[in-house]
């Protein structure tokens, strides 16, 4: 997966969180040609072994990470940053687990990275298909999120067009996850578990787990993760 | 300043940086008749002071007060944060004083405390007539980010509508002044400059210290800046 940086490559800002879906995003971004600098947020997650996953697939890709604390746990509203239980079983409405503004928080602060970089595109992996019935995962937040990134920045008054990139968004995870084996990702770098413990060794009974198990059932390839 | 809650009064959050802008747009929420939430960003910013001034016009108003601590430093390019020294005369194009994606990332805070709370409303004091030149304060980025911040929530999802009012857009400085000293508000306790001593005492020459100075000027009202 690692590339070497060519003379005039364009910048991009690829959000990774650790998990299947952004390390998937950012070999794609680096697929297509883009000189990646990988960025995540230390936001008082539960699932601490995501940031050391966060630092083995950047090391992987050779791209540097930069890690931004910002303490979600302050305002609280999920079982993610806050004292309410991971559920077993949510496959309807909008998860406990999803964190208010969340990837508007993450986008903005891709924002300012890409806009300090002098790069005018950011990668997310969101996706729409299994996509745990997040608001902020969905094909029209990123469409307004970019028409409003154009009119954000120092770079949109100078002509930039910031893009924001969502390869995986139409994926299923199956898709995802084949597509990603065939650049070369080795998926046990990775932790998808809402409550992974620190060796990154996933609980196998929440959502996330439940859905990359499916996955990688769908996909016809072996789940590498490591349960505990 | 101060209000009473009401029973089944509208919760609004105010994003308050102590300066005089984002206090006469906490007033007048207030006026408006929303409970307000205040909320801060501690972004590495220089001027330090004015975080002491937002808990003194939060204190003031009677409104709790949350600030976020997120060090904006980690990823610079700008006057305020990075290493940049503060101009004392810049009247053309985007200042250096401009931080990376600023108001995005505090509208994106902000809209994360309003779900939390429960809230559809986000007051911001930003203006576009002595704006500095700033392309997050423009009336058509505020437009563009509350279509944005429509999609973005669980509360969006179930039918929310998140307005971001911006009461101050289309005055002047002189007509902020005049509107929030009509208000009750005692400019004093408020911090503009980029440089502010440890006291809160104003550089006097920079930017900010320009506008406000003539911004009370145009009022017919007297300063009560203390300049170092």
């Amino acid at each position: 997966m690692a590339e070497q940086k060519k003379a005039g490559q364009k910048k991009a800002v690829v959000l990774v969180s650790g998990g299947l879906d952004s390390v998937t995003a950012l070999a794609m971004a680096q697929a297509d040609g883009f000189e990646c600098f990988a960025l995540s947020v230390d936001y008082g997650q539960r699932h601490r072994s995501e940031l050391d996953a966060a630092k083995r697939v950047s090391d992987a890709a050779a791209v540097p990470l930069k890690i931004l604390p910002l303490d979600l746990r302050a305002i609280g509203g999920s079982a993610l940053t806050g004292d309410i239980d991971v559920p077993e079983d949510e496959t309807n409405g909008i998860p406990v687990t999803y964190v208010p503004a969340r990837n508007t928080i993450m986008l903005s602060l891709a924002l300012a990275y890409a806009e300090v970089l002098g790069s005018d595109d950011i990668f997310i992996g969101v996706n729409a298909v299994d996509y745990s019935g997040y608001p902020d995962c969905r094909p029209e937040f990123i469409e307004a999120y970019q028409s409003m990134a154009r009119l954000a920045t120092k770079t949109s008054v100078e002509g930039g067009k910031m893009t924001i990139h969502t390869p995986l968004i139409d994926l299923t995870k199956a898709e995802i996850i084949q597509q990603g084996t065939a650049l070369g990702i080795d998926y046990s770098m990775t932790v998808s578990c809402y409550q992974a413990d620190d060796a990154g060794r996933a609980c196998g009974v929440c959502d996330s787990c439940r859905i990359r198990r499916e996955g990688f059932s769908a996909a016809g390839l072996t789940d590498p993760t490591l349960y505990s």
